[in-house]
């Protein structure tokens, strides 16, 4: 039943949801509050593994309390690691991975994701990711910093290989400019 | 099960489908092959209709041989009118409509939609558009005409009040300019 307008993290996780089967793995690379990570549990099922990444202790004890709420925090590995290096923590393939750049809501608005290190998790994410596996990226703007990181993210999406991924950017057309935009990513074949 | 990369077409479908509720009404703007009117007299069931418009012959011919090889053809009217007089055809409000805008394929190349009579048509699908019901515009590009008939639907969506219509643009980041552009748009308001 739809209620209200659809946001940006609504448009995500409706990409997400079908490539969420029993016993996959998949990725917060930026837990925050802990919304995506729960989602994500919910659909990987008991026998899957969801690991949130997030560099402030404070993203990481919310997203903690959100999934111990649900009963759900056996599924979730909580990394207070930089997400550029999910490589290295993330032990195969994953279906799903889900970014949410900008800064934490309620938090430090001085501590932002960055461009650059934003590009390397990007490109971690993508060695993980499995054929048929998809990515979300909601690109938050208006804050400072915000143009760049968009920019960045766009001019990478949008130089990947058409035969590789496909890549979708939505935009909230008759919101202000300050609106977020989402890039939507899936690795070509078929998922096995 | 994703196999292959999401059309825009699927892209249109997956955002209606949630508003396609057993009795409810909706409307192929341009029935083409007949496509998406089998895609919502699926959505509509038994007792629902499907009011699919097309000015040529030719397409409403397919579609009516589309819709008998699934024996859905009683859930749909085929009008052989131009898309603006939706509103005089169809007895209720609607929760659904979709538009494909260009030409028709495999048809006639010089027949193509023209963006005044589109914004008109456009008008008259919000006309008739139920509190929470969605229109979908699936926009071909590179054909003779089609940049004029982009910027209508653009700048006539744009101006849509966020307060009324949650409007949200997509686009295939990754490749030519000459992929669709989809346009999909939400009414504000809980569906009754």
């Amino acid at each position: 039943m739809v209620t209200r307008s659809t946001s940006a993290v609504q448009w995500a996780q409706s990409f997400i949801a079908p490539v969420l089967v029993p016993g996959c793995l998949a990725v917060d690379a930026t837990a925050g509050n802990g919304r995506d990570t729960l989602f994500l549990a919910r659909g990987v099922g008991p026998q899957g593994r969801v690991f949130a990444f997030d560099i402030q202790p404070e993203a990481l004890e919310r997203t903690r309390e959100q999934l111990a709420g649900a009963g759900l925090l056996e599924r979730v590995v909580l990394l207070a690691t930089d997400h550029r290096e999910m490589a290295a923590h993330v032990p195969g393939t994953v279906n799903a991975v889900m970014f949410n750049l900008g800064y934490l809501p309620g938090g430090d608005h001085r501590i932002i994701t960055q461009p650059e290190s934003t590009i390397e998790a990007l490109k971690a994410a993508l060695s993980l990711l499995a054929a048929g596996g998809r990515v979300s990226l909601v690109v938050y703007t208006g804050h400072p910093g915000a143009t760049e990181e968009q920019k960045a993210v766009e001019e990478f999406t949008q130089a990947l290989s058409p035969r590789e991924y496909t890549v979708v950017r939505l935009s909230f057309w008759n919101r202000s400019a300050k609106a977020p935009v989402v890039i939507l990513l899936e690795k070509a074949g078929a998922r096995t």
